[in-house]
């Protein structure tokens, strides 16, 4: 199966209880693109940079199997720019930089090689450019896959619902989905939100694990107790480009199929926060991955007699 | 198997978003005995209450197989009385009332007819209260569980240090773990809790679930998504009479059935926030309740290719 992932190709400043970090890697299509490529040999990016980001970075992305052809990189612009500084708890987050950029007039292009392609992941980006990119879609993917932000709702909230109506599934946080639907209990908000267009919907709750919703059903899956949390960058975004890779490899999007997709998320999102950046990303073995899922089976299995 | 608990056995007066209590019957002894009785038929309460406590409730706690020979009436005293608000959020509470009255001087006394008891259930007592309790036994029992709180921690640690090396197993919430510790990671502060003295650790951590850390091996359970959590007051102890009541009435103290303690204990907190006090927990039927923990079973469970 054939896998798109529309996100930001940026650059991000990160400072962390733990450390600090110059000018590093980031975006959510190059966190999503690392962590779903472990499960898919071939993948697609549409996404846009300026001169100034590293062919070094682009030729790892290559050489995870991930095509570049939708990736435009602007003469005379400059990337998308980042940076944000972590409260002690690691929960909390303030964003003391945000340029946008080239993402400012980004006008997502879908290369012929793309169309036809099964699944779609629209990582957080503008909900306009998410809704163009569907449009341009000469077929429709299986399944489309959608993650936003409290910025969107904020601004774009007309739009956002748009866009919403147009998707399968919806990936956001605890914090995103209480915002979107008024509700403050999770259960309340994802019937909320599913009215809103999403059969299916995932709750990302950082440390306290991740919901699946879809019709009567409910899976819980928890977050790795880990001794620490070197840095949460990215880790949704991972989380959603290891769910939506194992769905795209497996090719079932049966409900079964979904949950063991929210735990290969949660077991790549647990390696992500292990290091700045994509660092850790960026050599996983197999049997490092196989490994982590199992200890999220050891951690929740239990038999009642 | 028999059970003897140690516990406050008291008036609340609570306030929550969703309304407000008179003087209604609590105390961590009440809701560990109401809990655990649906898995013991015999079980036995170690406590003190004042004159002005109703026969009623305690013919209730009768009617559920609860020995009551270790509850001593104070005539001419007053029972332990405490009053709190819950804030929007449900998560944190602030006390407004707590009058000590007959736990002031409590000297706990342990009938003959529960010396030999297998299992021993330490509500969250003064830790000088829990070990006398402990070295009131004349046969140590196979399992002994301990609650706390940060009070503990603030104006007895080197009591509470004392009582810990005696256990078997603390129950704490997140925050009291972390307190306790001094670290904030919780894995972290397993650790060191357990160089303390408990070879078993459970870390409650309200709507977001308990771990429970033995050895090498750690395991997760989930709290049940709920549309609404009415009253929180008592669910850690209800948790807490839900898992030793599993483990007495099985009589098994392996990880394994640990783990199904812990689910247990789970459903059975989860009855106890749909309504105020111990109104919800008065009257279940075992339906209910496997029907409650087979929700468990259903949120959590998956199988890998």
């Amino acid at each position: 199966m054939s896998l798109v992932t529309v996100g930001s190709v940026a650059f991000d400043a990160i400072e962390t209880p733990f450390g600090k970090t110059d000018k590093i890697i980031g975006g959510a299509g190059t966190y999503i693109a690392f962590s779903s490529s472990y499960f898919m040999k071939k993948q697609n990016i549409v996404s846009v940079v300026g001169e100034d980001f590293p062919q070094e970075m682009l030729d790892k992305l290559t050489d995870k199997g991930v095509n570049l052809e939708g990736l435009q990189i602007k003469e005379g612009e400059k990337t998308f720019f980042w940076s944000g500084k972590y409260r002690n708890d690691m929960n909390s987050r303030d964003t003391l930089v945000t340029e946008l950029n080239v993402l400012e007039h980004f006008d997502p292009i879908i290369p012929d090689s793309y169309q036809g392609c099964e699944y779609l992941m629209l990582g957080n980006l503008s909900p306009d450019v998410q809704l163009k990119v569907i449009e341009r879609m000469e077929k429709r993917p299986k399944l489309i896959a959608m993650d936003t932000m409290n910025f969107w709702m904020d601004i774009a909230m007309d739009d956002l619902k748009k866009t919403l109506k147009k998707v399968d599934i919806l990936i956001i946080n605890d914090e995103e989905a209480r915002q979107l639907s008024g509700e403050y209990s999770l259960v309340k908000a994802a019937k909320v939100i599913r009215d809103m267009g999403p059969k299916y919907l995932v709750i990302k709750k950082g440390e306290h694990g991740a919901l699946l919703f879809h019709g009567e059903n409910t899976f819980f899956a928890p977050a790795l107790p880990l001794e620490d949390v070197f840095d949460p960058t990215g880790a949704g975004d991972v989380f959603a480009g290891g769910f939506v890779g194992y769905l795209a490899s497996s090719d079932d999007i049966s409900f079964e199929n979904m949950k063991r997709g929210v735990i290969a998320g949660s077991a790549m999102a647990s390696f992500c926060v292990e290091k700045f950046g994509t660092e850790r990303l960026e050599n996983l073995t197999k049997s490092e991955i196989e490994g982590r899922i199992q200890k999220f089976v050891d951690l929740t299995n239990f038999k009642m007699d």
